[in-house]
């Protein structure tokens, strides 16, 4: 058996890290609720610092009589999603100036909304999602090209060595976050003229393909993420030019090396799975070639919808 | 909220009614053990009538001294491959001439092979598995076509009033159950020449795009079910063909007047989940037009190959 062998389905147990760990040693985090309903999930070390230092924006609500686990709850009291919004960014700009955690150092000023079902219930800062395990939203654009040499290629972009996420690494040709007022599809047209400045007679065939899911945990906190996915062939002869200054280079990969470029450290790991999903549905990862192809396929799509 | 407005999800729900069974209230089959690796789920009514009819070939082995669930073992002194699979073949033999099991009514005389990861245990009728509660696989294509006028068209099939299975019922164009002896690009390679009598000229243009999974429980038994599924775009003069009498009808169809197929009852309930997902990976279905494409994405794709 190769070495080979099982280095895909390696790297979705990478991306899915947490998810795997929940599987099979449960839960280790607390349900974080927000108007009695569960929005995401707080590690211990995030916990013991909010109650600590925030009693009065934060509680823990022990079910004593219960065989309930305990839940930690924004306060109650706080009455709409204003005042909710509020409460908490003024905390999270205190904690921002503090080492206490560093997923506050990628500070954004774009916001998040948090919902339940359909229903916002407040607004935080992206960078900080990841402190309490909300679930996460964002869009790739699987740019590509059949050349008449080289067969399957796609463009990747290199992100700039001053983004305060994943410096310098290689990612999809065009992602994002969704965040408060942007569509699905807008959010997409956007980063697509901003990243690439993708023209909108190319981009009127781009193509909804569906999402991949994963639930991955680094020092930065959970990150419970589902990427909508677009295909997007474009002309042998377009070549893509940033215009906001997040990137800092692109290049076009025959697909055998967009494969083994995401097995080296140079991948933004959150962005392997939107690769993997495009080569599989692309017919260049197939159950033929690829021994653990059903599990890699579940991997790319893991029930996060049915956590809470 | 229009009324359609949940019944994709609803349908995906259909196809998972065991997922959400063990998602929300828990486990109520017991594992089945052959050579101490899980291969399947024994629910109560089948192993009620296992263990008596059969105590020589079947025993439940309960833990007392653990936590640990008991299971139902096939008896271990079967020394291997060859005696598992006589000894369970006569008995499901006898029981096919009992009304005890309907699943048996559907006997095929093609088998089935049982592994544990990448070995082969025994091989059982195909008719059986749903009683063990076996992973089955099996291949679907999705056959189409780019009509100037009509747009993006489904070739699908109906299946003849006398299968065992399904009879009667709409279906992809072409669709089969892997057996012993059989690779995954070979069942379709096959079963598109005996079911639609589709030339190789055009099978070369078939694309490995996936699989999907699902969890269904009906009168038969269980179905833990993969599908691959391959799209084969086809030339807008070419009609399917039967040829092995197991189709009794043809029928291209718009991609709207699929999506609305899938939700009468004419339709295979466990093809769905490959319908679906064709509409979802060719932008048919997108995150603008369905409110809950995430969840209906993940239930595509449900984690059968980590529940044993």
């Amino acid at each position: 058996m190769s070495p080979k062998h099982n280095r895909l389905f390696k790297l979705c147990q990478k991306f899915n890290n947490y998810y795997l760990k929940i599987l099979y040693n449960g839960l280790d985090a607390l349900p974080f609720v927000v108007e009695g309903q569960q929005v995401g999930l707080i590690k211990e070390n995030v916990r013991s610092v909010l109650l600590l230092k925030y009693p009065e924006v934060f509680c823990l609500r022990d079910f004593h009589d219960t065989k309930k686990q305990p839940v930690i709850e924004l306060n109650p009291a706080f009455r709409d999603y204003t005042e909710r919004t509020e409460q908490l960014d003024k905390i999270l700009r205190e904690l921002r100036e503090t080492n206490l955690f560093p997923a506050l150092q990628g500070w954004r000023e774009e916001y998040y909304d948090v919902k339940s079902d359909q229903k916002s219930l407040l607004k935080m800062d992206r960078s900080a999602t990841s402190i309490f395990g909300v679930r996460k939203y964002g869009i790739d654009i699987n740019g590509y090209v059949r050349h008449p040499k080289l067969g399957l290629c796609l463009w990747q972009q290199q992100r700039s060595n001053t983004k305060e996420t994943w410096p310098g690494k290689w990612d999809s040709l065009v992602s994002g976050g969704l965040s408060v007022g942007y569509g699905i599809f807008e959010t997409a047209m956007k980063e697509a003229a901003e990243e690439a400045s993708i023209p909108n007679n190319l981009l009127k065939n781009m193509i909804s393909a569906g999402s991949v899911s994963f639930f991955f945990e680094s020092e930065n906190g959970l990150f419970p993420n589902t990427e909508y996915v677009f295909d997007l062939e474009l002309p042998i002869d377009f070549i893509p030019q940033n215009s906001d200054g997040e990137v800092q280079a692109f290049e076009l990969l025959p697909a055998e090396e967009c494969l083994e470029k995401i097995f080296t450290n140079d991948f933004k790991t959150t962005s392997c799975p939107v690769v993997i999903d495009f080569l599989i549905r692309h017919g260049f990862i197939t159950p033929e070639n690829e021994s653990n192809f059903t599990k890699i396929v579940e991997l790319l799509h893991v029930p996060l919808q049915s956590l809470f």
